[in-house]
């Protein structure tokens, strides 16, 4: 007989229903060591956290964090809530003794990052901590980080990774809490750049030392809207502007570890690209390539193939012997987004009931964090652009 | 306060785990104006049929159909078995006023069809029948309709299609069920083809009057395996043979009413491909494409486009204004293969709650029948072929 | 010291000028062991045979194909002109003891076909035939029947060949003689089906021993134009209307000698495709696929790579282990449509001075002209088609 | 009657053959206002030199390139060989009043590229100088760039260039010229990170004002062959190794005139990819995007299209309305690699006749030289990264 493992999800936005969407799938398609329930979805307001609770399946809502946390009943809390809140919901929760689920990017600042990381070093044994970089959990990625662990692809040379979306490049596009840089810490940076910091440092298995860094603001005010939701729209004319504290966009070089040359860059105003969260490694024994636009898709290429018939390879991620694919349908039939929100929670549930660190922890998460404020403190640095002599 | 309607899954296996699904998230996702609900789950063996039940998360299991069928609190048989019962049960459950969503093929033969074709007319008023040709669900091919509808295309002239998969390439895969004729109807015809000529038939709005063509069986006999479940798999060496009673290839050009030209192959010994249901329809102001390997997308040639940027667009079907994927996730945040399941359901209840003959109806896939048997007439025709003269 | 062989090119419009250039360029990236020379241009024009002359870099003109044929310092005959001269052309010159290079298809009708090959063998010991089929010199096709030879592939299964143009989707393009039946023999059929039909036939290793074929006009009637060049073009409007006497499109299935299923089709009214000649292999060990709109790449699927990194490998057929690629530029440096005619001289210069047949000979090319009468034949047959029960 | 220009070609090995098939083909599909003739090949070995103008259809040799620029009967010079002499023979040639074809990186520094620029200046009234930046004459770059000029895609915000190659991943690879700084001047930074900034600076309008930039040298030492040619090849076994004194990679982010922000990388070790000379450009009104690996196509994003219908379109740059390429082929029939050097021949000899300055010239290609120079400091610059805090 399963034991239960009873979720509180704060926050029911885009996030929140991936989350609860994958809470609920789990089990249905793994064989988990416990049985997880949405018991209790958390939002800011009586009626939309009620109407989430009807629409997400979960039997409460509530709208107070405080009092959820400190429930006896509640196993895992899950925090899809904008990131002003993360540290604060994620620690009183690891104090209680709850295992944390949290979005990314950990934090705001690196100063929030450690606060959490210290909590939940310091939380009672077995309790766990873990960040939602869910891309992971794509299994493209994963098997690529597989294929990269056994040496496919040999001693990595060159990390290009690119998120681009473009949803903001209408200068008409509101004022989402997601540009606010109280609330969500920085811009396209930590919004989806976070996310190929953590791949790669996590694919390549080497830590990002030093960065090199430029960031854009190109649209400084837009229209703010009387409520928001979800990630595009268009404001009304004649709305109120409020001038957006971020980063639309971001470009840096890296060095990793090991030496390998790292080129990255993260925007919401590539015209066309609607989620390219794209990363290419070059070794010396081979190459990979993954675009999450067709995200079941991983292309190999081995030079150690024989002359002749040397070429990227396009692996349909979707067999049997690929992570997590098995569990599903038959080969080619793809799998969507959705599906690496319910992957983190296999692993999640697994990691728990087996006593060990899921991963990322939230020392990991920390990494990420350090590496986005180094490349806030480049593109800060006066000194960090050499000027082409001649050029007006 | 909406109503609920109580399921009946008939036969758990890929299908039935696929249907499962959708009947569970439908409404997680979509404003359904009713409320279904998985009740019961038959198969043929009592262990398995708890065992999915439990899995699928249905309260019952059974069985024995015909005592579902006759329960009095089932509004929907949902026919997942293999195609030998298709008739039986989906006659009965119409007779009994339940509603029907049967699995494609519709039957084995045409005279099966018909008698089903007959039912779903003869049933008390306000039941529904309808056949689970799921890839009109595909947000692409929804989407593709929607534009020859409004004559972005044009008047058609030609119409490609080709379903190829390879997982019966290796002569050592097992014989399933699928490979029997008495009860599958038929083999790539009927299993994947059936696909291609509904989609066809549908997107282009005209019906196949005539067809010649080419069956082939490429590998006679495959190893018996005690158990069989899934696609896939290989079997023991020594396993006892038997006979491949049905068709391993089919090939065959169409003729519409419009006079548009078809040109249609399935085959399960495509090898690389692994579920590249492809159509493409040339009109004579467009034209498009598409393929499953890569569901979220497709590619439009608008010949009105200006001279020098005419090209095929790659267009992502994940934004709002694209059918179903609205009450998904945000543009570019692609969905997987059970998602047609979902959005197949979510038509079904609509269409029931308002009254309306979902699509396909059960005539609808007689006539997909028809076509079926036209091919399998055609093949085994002598006069089909013409010989090359001097090719020995 | 190197002999000249001296060539004479009847006619002189798109297919001549490639032909002249590959003449041209030829010697200068091969080491050839006979060194050619475009001695006479002949069109039927003078003033446009002499303009062609000076432009092609031929030192001299004539309008009297039959004086050009009779001259004894010319060598070899190169015949780029309409189908309706082929026959007394090559014959003249067999009969004069020149080797011939003739323009596919190679004739009008098979019994034209059989005169000439009969011309072929009968013709001076010495004397060379090679028909143009020149995308067997496409690099990637070259190397994929090197990978068909070497049984990479294995057997054989299916074959799908399309070749998908869209120049005469515009019912007010104009008509021109490759409309007419009395000088072409026949339309996308002959035009372009029958490159398909010679690929597949070379690359399998097998014949085409029997067909089941539909043909399609789908525009009756085309403006004329005073003067005609080039494929495409839009007439003036209020011009004169006449009649197309040939197919439009083609569409046939193919039972090869081995059993090997095949699927094919041509047309010129395929929106978007602007010269796509693709052919697509499946055999029992691995595929091959291969589009002419990106004709350097060549698609291989092999069923032995490993489980996990199986998948189509994008191969650069540009390395120096590529047919004639090592001539030419470093790896990923391209080439283009024309270069398939300078390998063609290459190939046939080669034969010549090595006293070998050059493939394909006349007697090759009319077991092409035979594949296509069968498919004219079946298309006119009354009982090629097997009618939809109850399709209006 | 054209009047001829006389052409002297220093240099005959990869380079020096590319330019002298453009010679020899402009004239034979371009209607040329002076009609260019290959009159001398110059090289350091007599033996090769008169080898490689028997090849190459030159009626001359010569080993001493400066008797060759001071003939009277020679009209241009154009510059293949390395990039040391690049400043002696172009700057001689300019003063004797010849046209100059100088190939790129101009030069090994900006001092010696001032001085290039300067002689260009000084030259005699109507005496032309040209840097071989061939790949802006690929049709479909020269259709970006008038797409850009009128505004299709807005203003840029966005610029990601890559060039990446992989004949340098294997450590055995020869140690030749390429790799030798003073000869040289630098490694993949100037050999195809060059064509990358003046691409981009060319498409854009604007000039690259400021740079950061890192540089790798991954493989430190290299096998010295006896004799060097061509890109590739495997030095034997046992071979004395020398130091490689320049870049195999370099990456970059630049900031443009506009606030534009770009992102370049180069290499030499990116495995799989041959010749993946990339742009990508995301402005406010759409974006376009090149991969020379599939140089006939262009990718054009426009966001004014109809909502459903967006999506990046896949241009053959094959028509009669794109540059160049009307004077070829009919739609479809691609080109490869050496057209961009015939079509550089056809633009220089016309902007020569007609008394114009053709683009770019040495004021431009030292604009280029600048930005190599500013990467170079930028790299060897001790503040250029910023530490992440905490990475060991």
């Amino acid at each position: 007989m399963t034991s239960t493992l009873r979720v509180a999800l704060v926050g029911h936005a885009f996030m929140g229903r991936a989350h609860a969407h994958a809470w609920r799938t789990a089990p249905r398609f793994f064989d988990l060591p416990l049985d997880p329930e949405l018991t209790v979805v958390v939002g800011r307001s009586p009626d939309r956290a009620a109407a989430a609770a009807a629409e997400l399946g979960a039997a409460e809502w509530s709208d107070d964090w405080r009092a959820v946390v400190a429930r006896p009943d509640i196993d895992l809390v899950d925090v899809c809530a904008p990131g002003d809140i993360h540290a604060d919901v994620a620690i009183a929760a690891l104090r209680a003794g709850k295992h944390v689920l949290c979005e990314k990017p950990l934090a705001r600042t690196v100063a929030e990052a450690e606060r959490m990381a210290q909590a939940a070093r310091a939380a009672p044994v077995g309790t766990r901590a873990m960040c939602g970089f869910s891309y992971r959990r794509t299994p493209a990625l994963a098997y690529a980080r597989r294929l990269v662990e056994d040496g496919r692809i040999g001693t990595v040379r060159h990390v290009r990774a690119q998120y681009l979306q473009d949803w903001l490049s209408d200068p008409d596009a509101p004022l989402t809490w997601r540009l606010d840089k109280e609330i969500a810490g920085s811009g396209a940076l930590g919004d989806i750049g976070a996310h190929s910091v953590d791949t790669a440092q996590w694919l390549v298995g080497e830590p990002i030392e030093a960065v090199s860094a430029q960031l854009r603001t190109f649209v400084g005010s837009r229209p703010v809207l009387a409520e928001q939701r979800g990630l595009g729209g268009r404001a009304d004319t004649g709305a109120e502007r409020g001038p957006v504290t971020v980063d639309d966009a971001v470009a840096f070089t890296a060095s990793f570890g090991s030496g390998a040359l790292g080129v990255f860059e993260a925007t919401r105003f590539a015209l066309g690209r609607r989620n390219a969260n794209r990363i290419e490694v070059n070794g010396d024994r081979g190459s990979i390539a993954f675009d999450f636009e067709r995200m079941n898709e991983l292309e190999l290429y081995d030079a150690s193939d024989a002359d002749g018939v040397q070429g990227f390879r396009r692996i349909q991620v979707t067999e049997p012997v690929h992570p997590y694919t098995g569990n599903w349908w038959p080969a080619g039939h793809g799998l969507g987004y959705e599906h690496v929100f319910t992957h983190q929670v296999v692993d999640l549930v697994t990691a728990i009931a087996e006593g060990r660190q899921p991963s990322p922890g939230f020392d990991e998460a920390l990494g990420v964090q350090r590496v986005l404020d180094a490349v806030e403190r480049s593109a800060a640095s006066e000194s960090i652009l050499t000027p082409v002599d001649g050029a007006s």
